[in-house]
């Protein structure tokens, strides 16, 4: 990881008050990261150049190509001029899994499916969560934002960057990772709460992000049953959620917030002795 | 377009100043969308279910699909109870020349492509707008920016969708497209540019969101020299830019802005002249 930075330093011309001048601002990078499982590519994303090794196996998790940290036996991300392809490999049983899903899959890119096939495709059913039972404070959610903005740090440098947090009510914040895009975000938190060790359903997944369908897709597969996001769930989000049995808050402001769905897992409790 | 509409309003419980009450909320709908060329799905994108004529037309243009309204025959979108198909018919010249991509073409989802061949597609050129005369005023960037926000009417409502609009120096707001997703708003736009028969190089895209490297990407092909946004933009970005030959303004907020790539078709005018 020495050939890119997560954030660099632009000049520019700046307007303020009336005033023009030159200045210069801390910007957020942004470079292809490719996932190459045995050694042929399986996807590429725009993202952040940190926590690389977060990200593929957080991205394994989540595309359910693996159910396992033990699943992967190596990741190596090889840098080039243009961007970064990760080679990970699988242990046999699960690249065994990923040979068989190829062969009988067929990606969105012109693959002769019709477009009603693509659309189930895309609505991939979601993990049950329902029996999960973990509960939450109102002060458990406040803290766990408070938390996850604290602990952004390339945000600090830049206001540009997209957070994801993991937090554990009686521990705290476990972990935060940041990019670019909300969903490598999310993907880099899995990666790193699975790498850890701990117990994923004993956890809230906190984002700073709106909630589209797919932040629910990926907490739930996490086997999280509480999502929080200090932005606004989309109606499908929502309905996901609703379905797979997690409960979902947003628009956390201060004290303030809104649950969509499950509320039960949310105590009241006290914000005070919390915070 | 009845089974799926652009917002919905979602039950909630709601926790406001201390006090815990029930409430409701308006939330935008996220429907999956495919685009089918010849019967045969091509992508499907998560977005709003709102100008889907216009995602069609501008997804074929900024895909590389089309490079003029002309060669599009058809749009008829489909919906089931899942999303919306959306039929697209080429003419012929296009549709030779998709199907004879599509046969050279490898998507990156386990395509046999190594990583390094999916970067190389993932950073595709980005036409050159370096000659475009285009100049615009300060007053210009607050007011494209104003009008933008003053004319997301999905957002005014949700406060959770992005937006994308074409501004003309002299005319106003030209178009103004909203969804869910900030590049699904920003093809929208493109479509509803080039629908309407505007002369694209005379306007500037403006965004409310952030300005990753397919922002770039997507106004160029659209011919626009010049692209403004509220949020910040990404370090490829800024470098696609200044190659491109495109103006980047970012941060606009009331008065003030920052110039990041060639500042040279910014003019100072007076805001309260065009304001």
């Amino acid at each position: 990881m020495t050939r890119f930075k997560p954030t660099t330093t632009a000049t520019e011309t700046v307007r303020r008050d009336g005033i023009v001048r030159s200045g210069t601002r801390i910007v957020p990078e942004e470079v292809p990261i490719a996932f190459s499982y045995g050694g042929s590519s399986h996807a590429v994303m725009m993202g952040t150049p940190a926590d690389i090794n977060d990200f593929a196996v957080g991205f394994s998790l989540t595309e359910g190509i693996i159910t396992h940290i033990d699943q992967i036996a190596a990741v190596e991300p090889i840098e080039d001029e243009q961007g970064i392809d990760v080679q990970i490999t699988l242990v046999e049983d699960a690249a065994d899994a990923l040979r068989t899903r190829r062969r009988h899959m067929a990606g969105p890119v012109g693959c002769g499916l019709c477009g009603i096939e693509s659309i189930e495709q895309a609505v991939r059913k979601v993990p049950d969560v329902s029996t999960v039972g973990l509960t939450v404070s109102h002060g458990d959610i406040v803290k766990a934002v408070a938390l996850l903005s604290d602990g952004q740090l390339l945000n600090r440098e830049t206001r540009a960057v997209h957070g994801a947090g993991f937090y554990i009510p009686g521990e705290g914040l476990i972990a935060v990772r940041e990019d670019v895009g909300r969903h490598n975000a999310l993907d880099k938190l899995c990666g790193a709460v699975i790498r850890s060790g701990h117990k994923r359903a004993q956890g809230v997944v906190a984002v700073t992000s709106r909630l589209s369908v797919e932040m629910v897709q990926k907490a739930a597969i996490l086997g999280s049953p509480v999502l929080i996001a200090i932005s606004a769930p989309t109606a499908l989000a929502i309905r996901t959620a609703e379905e797979a049995g997690m409960t979902l808050v947003a628009l956390v402001r201060g004290d303030d917030f809104e649950i969509f769905t499950h509320p039960q897992r949310i105590t009241p409790g006290s914000i005070a002795d919390v915070a």
